[in-house]
């Protein structure tokens, strides 16, 4: 329970630092027989890797992942996938500064009073890097989820600072560095990106995940309710400061009447409740909404205080995002896809699927 | 892992229905030699019971609560706490329409397509009757955690409807049945939820709640932290469909010179941050606030379906909160209580602090 | 993580002192639909109840176990299961000498050394009275996977002190108070015992259980195996001291070709294995052994320390098993099923049988 | 809870099959400070490793070990600790044979019926290649317990086959390829294993494994005992089918007076106990036994089936160890290492002992 692993029949254990060697991450209880090769997990980690645009980080990854166990013959085999991405640009510099200070807004200073001890190059562990991990270790969750249930995970942009971004389609999404579901908002998000980077100032976002063709029936009560595992795994990403499942907190305004999701034979009449009832799925839409607070990475200065206690001025330079949810889209629908099928695993069983082809042993106990 | 205990280290596991024998739970976890009477649960047990206003339900249940183990002449003895709570006012009438019936908005259709059986009397464990337990866990959490660090957890009534309530000072909290923090404000509460009544419908709300005095170091990086795991358990509560941390989805629009929270030899100079950097405690105070649902208990009628799949009107009889919010602050600072003494047993153990009051036997191995 | 919950699946947590109130547990994971009632679990409490026999404590407990949740007109219903016991004869006496003295091979040392406070009172959580609640939980396990696969747990005495009982039939187990498979050594097992009582002393035992019908593909590779969870499980009994799977020790002196179990297409010819290759169930039936130790509840006299560290000598008065593994079986059986239903669960899910009795609303996911 | 990790505090995760790419393990929980190079690692992997006798299987493996991550100059941050271990020797065969028969004896039979696939190169997941990772974990574990507390943990060969090896010195140990307590009985050793070798059968054997310096205090009572998890882990290890705490099974056969560990100011007079009263520990050695049993993999043919249920004569060829045991001893030890290290973070913290170098910034919460 140190913390670094997340699911209970689907479970993920992360590793790694951003500057240090490697990450990856150990996916323990993917049933047998998943069809899977690296091309399939580097779909999603080229979605969220470094320098795909001037919008974002300038850090150089391939972010080229290596499966290491688990997959025998292209086959997965019901034992642990370990997948290790190796760092590649860890650009050398003078880290005194940094050893020394406490930005602020930054994990550094709680890091310290914790371990006693940290890793200051990049932020270690802190760093959204790790955030590939889950990208990689999710790109297995949905591809799973998708074969077995014909289930679809997508993410886009809903706001960026003050633009909200009216979702048009998701075939937009793919076209433009912002995953904005909306082509034609793509220009003024350019340009507002664009001043802000002049300014050295960084800026929050709202990141919209939706699960669709879910199966009925995930989540345990009480505790782990499907609604509250999301919550966990959506508010443990890196800057996220607000989960919304279904009508969020604009619920809090509205009467029985217009939130309760009326049924008819012909299925749900509405879905404000976000296909999550009594902690459990209905089979309808999941819908989660998180909220991105700007990075503390910023060109301009703040005070803070360093190892001495004494006042200091810090500067960020270095690559860094000036909004770190423009790459998030994709963080945000792998912990989805992760959470989903932890949840059918629980539901069903690890192997429930699993038919031996050829008849037992006479004499054996039934399966 | 079947999801009704939370904790990993100050485990709650809870059991019951709303209308079986009884309801309670079993503390596992908790440190040795706090003083500990039934008198210490029993004071948030009355916060949170039903029938103390006429903005409530009316069921009448005194909520009194039996310590079962765990505590020895009065102090608690590091081996599990059993509570045990009798349910009283479970009213003869006719379920049969409920049985066949899944009411829109509840978790009847859930429950029914996850274990193909459900307890449909007063919605058996999808009840919020079970809130009454996580409030006398947490009260334990509470008591311990101030004892050990002065910490002190409070909450409020933040917003009704579409009534929002400006914090005005935690001693108005206890002075009215809405736990808002704002004398001022509590006729046109009190007016808005005799219309509502009238009316037969329901209505949502926001709930703060604040820690102070915590300690800085907990919360595990990089899935179990603080926050994540606050989010999970504030949206475990019963109708929550948001969580926020600080300044939660006010963040979006923010840019980093204002949300970052500076320091200096003096302390931070804000807390957007809501307490928690990085996953882990900062020493400032937690913030956190929730959306609360309006409950789908309403006199106006819905249209569902029955276990034949055919369409009928559902309207709910009974006695039921036209506002499950009101009731709902002592069952957040439960869940903030319960995640803390969690986290700080994670971070130091549960026995870092036991020191035997006589010299061990010569030769043994140091503790 | 605190120790009184024991499986992953099927969960079983444990509270109660042996002089407090009441003993119990929540069961949490059983799968709806079983037919269960307080007799289903009577029946077992029952066989290991004291006083039943002039050779174990006469102690007078009724151990009627009480149902308060998870149960609906004769069902379970997936939800948690609680299960009570109140204590009824818990003999007021002085315990002024056991509180300042360590009893030797009692937890009276290691508990206070753990807590810095201990219920001294009749052992308190270390009494062999907590073994009741894991009859209680191990009969509903046992029923379940009778009812679900034919499986039949059951176990005997297979040596009491020096005396090896050798399995002559189970139809003799249930014909004497020792649980021995053999009626003509229950004479000298009685004289044995007599002479063991006069002289004041106390004496080891073995117990074999055996699962028959077990399902194939049961147990988690790598540190889950279905053998280290068994093994888990039965040393965490009240004084056990050994356990074995199959042959156990006498593998030692084995040759390949001995212990090997070859197969024919009509099935395996031998079981030294135990049932299980591999930490997975073959669905041959599994077998397990345990070493009891003598109880350090004797009135012979012994040397010990008090609280301040001063020699005494202890004389243990009251009402003490002269041999606890008399009653061990129906607690061994309880720990076999216990483990058997968590691997079920884990492999198959809680879930998946459950077939849902009508079809779901047009247009929502498959299950 | 895919069965992968082991322990809840201090987290060892395995990844890896005998012939895929490579084997390693996250560790996570490890508290931050203790100074760690991959030779630290390295050692104990050397006396596991294969091929360093003509008694052991001759695959030829470096067993090389890589630190990815948790690792900051020179020192453990707390954070994750992966370790990497590249397969070197996978030697190119025809696996066609093994790939349609169930090798008896072996768990080829049990993850074909659990997986419906199985990876049959040198029996995947299931080989005791797993091992190495349990020894490089347990080489982390060992460290820090020593440094922390001066727990020794050492281990040896007690039987071979029919030969009892009588301890004669922890120093002999490690003059021989076998671990054996006594430089005498070596050339016995040898020739049996010689004679072994030539007759292509394998053997059993019996491992002891001792810590000493152990803190007072560990194990969580009712379940989580430290023998309960100690049994869990020994019986966890490859080909292990029997564990004894203290006097073990010799505990059948002793009388209460014989068995209870007398207590004087001076310490407790004998160890029947084995260290651990109630479940916890006494702070007197730790002793633990395990019994191995034979490798089903032999030259000797034996019967079996192939996957269409024919009958086969199934002949092992390959380099296998004729006796598992011999070189278990580290792997025994890593074991009893890795599960007092978890007992001790358990009961104290993973950062209990952290002191942050300066003083915290004012007016925030003690830690």
């Amino acid at each position: 329970m140190s913390g670094n692993t997340i699911g209970t029949s689907f479970c993920v254990t992360s590793f790694g630092e951003s500057h240090g060697p490697a990450i990856g991450c150990v996916v323990d209880g993917c049933p047998p027989g998943l069809a899977l090769t690296a091309e399939d997990i580097q779909i999603d980690l080229d979605r969220r890797k470094p320098g795909t645009s001037r919008h974002v980080t300038q850090r150089r990854e391939s972010d080229t992942v290596e499966i290491l166990s688990g997959v025998f013959d292209g086959r997965t085999t019901g034992t642990p996938i370990a997948l290790l991405i190796r760092n590649e640009d860890q650009r050398s510099k003078d880290y005194s500064e940094i050893a020394q200070t406490f930005r602020p807004g930054h994990a550094d200073y709680t890091y310290w009073q914790k371990y006693g001890i940290r890793d200051y190059k990049g932020g270690g562990r802190s760093s959204a890097r790790e955030t590939a991990v889950r990208v990689a270790a999710g790109a297995i969750a949905k591809k799973w989820l998708h074969e077995r249930y014909g289930t679809v995970i997508r993410g886009y942009l809903a706001q960026l600072g003050p633009i909200v971004v009216p979702f048009q389609s998701w075939e937009a999404v793919a076209d433009n560095a912002f995953f904005a579901p909306n082509a034609g908002i793509v220009a003024e998000l350019e340009a507002y990106m664009d001043a802000l980077r002049r300014e050295g100032n960084s800026v929050g976002a709202r990141i919209n995940v939706v699960a669709e063709k879910v199966p009925v029936g995930l989540g345990e009560p009480v505790y782990d309710r499907l609604d509250a595992d999301l919550a966990h795994a959506l508010m443990s990403i890196n800057a996220v400061k607000g989960v919304e499942i279904g009508d969020g907190f604009a619920s809090v305004a509205q009467k029985g009447t217009e939130h309760r999701d009326e049924l008819t034979p012909q299925g749900f009449l509405s879905n404000h409740a976000g296909g999550i009832l009594g902690g459990i799925s209905t089979g309808q839409d999941i819908l989660a909404s998180i909220a991105i607070k700007p990075t503390s990475s910023i060109r301009l200065p703040g005070r803070s205080i360093n190892l001495a206690g004494e006042p200091v001025e810090v500067v960020t330079h270095g690559r860094h995002d000036p909004c770190v949810g423009i790459r998030a889209t994709p963080i945000a629908e792998a912990m989805l896809a992760i959470v989903l099928m932890d949840h059918v695993l629980r539901h069903r069983g690890q192997n429930a699927d699993v038919r031996c082809p050829t008849p037992p042993i006479p004499g054996q106990a039934p399966r």
